[in-house]
């Protein structure tokens, strides 16, 4: 078989993936994929057998390990819920993190090429944002683009980018209500940009297809308490979206959106999706203008100490919204401790024994 | 020959252009233009004279007309610059105005077809804008497009917009120093989007290709002092940029970016751009600034009041830098009242007696 590999940063990305029920899902990224390490964090039945396909670098992680490695602490992770993937966010040992869903596919890109999603978004990780003024021809940075005239050159230095958020063709990502109302859209049309989400605006991150920095953001990354024994589902990732853009704002790092496409293949079931949100679809509307006016104190100048200043605010000010936000404060202050536990390096050796190919 | 009309808004809008001095501009827009009342601002000399082809209905002013209409009041319009093109906006009598420059043509979209520019401004300016969230697949009212999960529903109905800023094929809108460095430069890309840029942000928003709600915005949209006896140019449309952003962020308008793309034809010589610029390029390290933190009050309620308290707040804040500030500044509070003058109902009769067609 011929492999396109990516090289690139081969040795500083891992790819991490919640339960795999696709058997398609690796052969189809086979020639994309294979060069990384793969983290997998299986998130319902401890007991059923992931079967990862020949020639895969990977760990495994199922409950029965999250529980040992972690202790007490584990309850800060999700079960029956993909949002336990941020389970492998901890436990990695590399610079980037790359996130995909076992639904999504290779997507086309308009000529018919094989998008190679994890190489553009390398590319986004590695050049700089600029969320503190707009650019209309989008990135700047990108080969014949600029900065427009008007942009001030104190400015074009950019930031560090943190976060890199990529799209869906086809199944578009669509709360329940929208589903129901539309149930035949399909995102067909690709738009050929990436840009910068301004500092101060907050946006819904979708983590089908998300990268990030480990090192600059990671702590952030969690993606709260959803699934089993929880009043809510499906808000995960829009959970983490908000966290990280109010830290990036505060910490002057970049989350850039856009490029790269992947192939959504299967809508999930509306109705299901629609039990899972409801709560979430009031709660919305009070957590945003929360994280839209919430600010971080000065001294705050790493991750983990902006993070434990948001779990204070969080069930200080959500708390009297339902009790799940006290729940998940708490949480967010086990993970963080967690993360310093599993990241100190020390006990980091404690880690890497999940079931692993021993490639 | 046979003309694909775009009839709509055919009595609201009026297109504001600048010295036409390209005879091929007019002929290539005719099937565009034909249907609209064109109002020509004049920027040099007024005894040269301008020959518009047969078939349109227009209304043109040189200096000789600007300052009978206006007196004293008059300096506030720039002479010698195509920013003269904001008295068109004054004397219109219609809800919309669109401006073009003279060196840009009917761009192409990738299926080869031509695109009609006024059209997609028309929809941008029809359908609402959501500065207050981001969503992720773009403008959410368009076509096979909707906002994605975890976009609040109350903030769906988005808000009226005032401003919709078109992009450009061929030559990109670089400053001097870019075009010096890039003189090879050329956008090639199609972005098929269209966005609104969020709420706290500010842009470059260049003149090139611009339309917007004249009620909405209107008395917002001066272009400043520059070109003759000033020491600075290319500025005029950054200028109003910077200022309706911040009045539509306050009063909660809307300001689109992205789709209609016209054709650029040629790059201004960036030798003499830079001579324009140059005092530009430095005082607008300050001028950003100062418009990224300037708040209007509450009983700011008109945009005649936030542009008269921002024209304050110019002398006061950006007067020191160079006393062009002050004189801005000035120039601004006169603008409000020239254009008060000319919108009243009982004077607006006087302004009609530029040189028209009288079609």
């Amino acid at each position: 078989m011929s492999v396109p590999i990516t090289p690139a940063l081969k040795d500083e990305l891992d790819i991490v993936i919640p339960t795999i029920r696709n058997l398609d899902f690796l052969e189809m990224w086979r020639p994309f994929f294979q060069p990384y390490h793969l983290i997998i964090v299986q998130d319902g039945d401890p007991t059923k057998t992931i079967k990862v396909p020949e020639g895969f670098d990977y760990e495994l992680y199922n409950r029965n390990d999250i529980n040992r490695i972690l202790g007490p602490k584990a309850s800060c992770i999700s079960f029956k819920d993909s949002a336990c993937r941020c389970f492998g966010y901890m436990v990695s040992k590399k610079k980037y993190i790359y996130t995909i869903d076992d639904d999504c596919f290779v997507a086309k890109d308009p000529t018919g090429k094989e998008i190679n999603a994890l190489e553009q978004h390398i590319k986004n990780l590695l050049c700089p944002s600029t969320p503190n003024f707009f650019n209309t021809l989008y990135d700047p940075y990108r080969e014949g683009a600029d900065f427009v005239r008007g942009y001030p050159f104190s400015m074009r230095e950019g930031v560090k980018t943190a976060v890199s958020h990529g799209l869906w063709m086809n199944i578009p990502d669509y709360d329940a209500p929208t589903q129901m109302v539309k149930p035949l859209e399909r995102n067909t049309r690709y738009v050929d940009a990436v840009m910068t989400i301004p500092k101060g605006t907050l946006f819904p991150m979708c983590g089908m297809n998300l990268a990030f920095d480990r090192e600059l953001i990671g702590p952030a990354m969690y993606f709260g308490l959803m699934g089993d024994g929880q009043p809510i589902g499906r808000y995960d990732d829009m959970w983490a979206g908000w966290c990280i853009k109010v830290i990036c704002d505060h910490l002057g790092l970049g989350v850039k959106t856009g490029l790269p496409y992947i192939w959504h293949s299967k809508a999930s079931n509306p109705f299901v999706n629609l039990k899972k949100e409801y709560k979430g679809i009031f709660w919305q509307e009070e957590i945003i203008p929360f994280f839209q006016s919430v600010s971080l104190p000065k001294d705050c100048t790493s991750v983990q100490k902006c993070y434990l200043v948001l779990a204070e605010k969080v069930k200080e000010k959500l708390g009297p919204i339902d009790p799940y936000f006290t729940k998940l404060a708490d949480a967010m202050v086990t993970w963080i401790e967690a993360w310093d536990q599993i990241n100190s390096t020390s006990t980091g050796a404690k880690v890497a024994n999940g079931t692993a190919n021993g490639k």
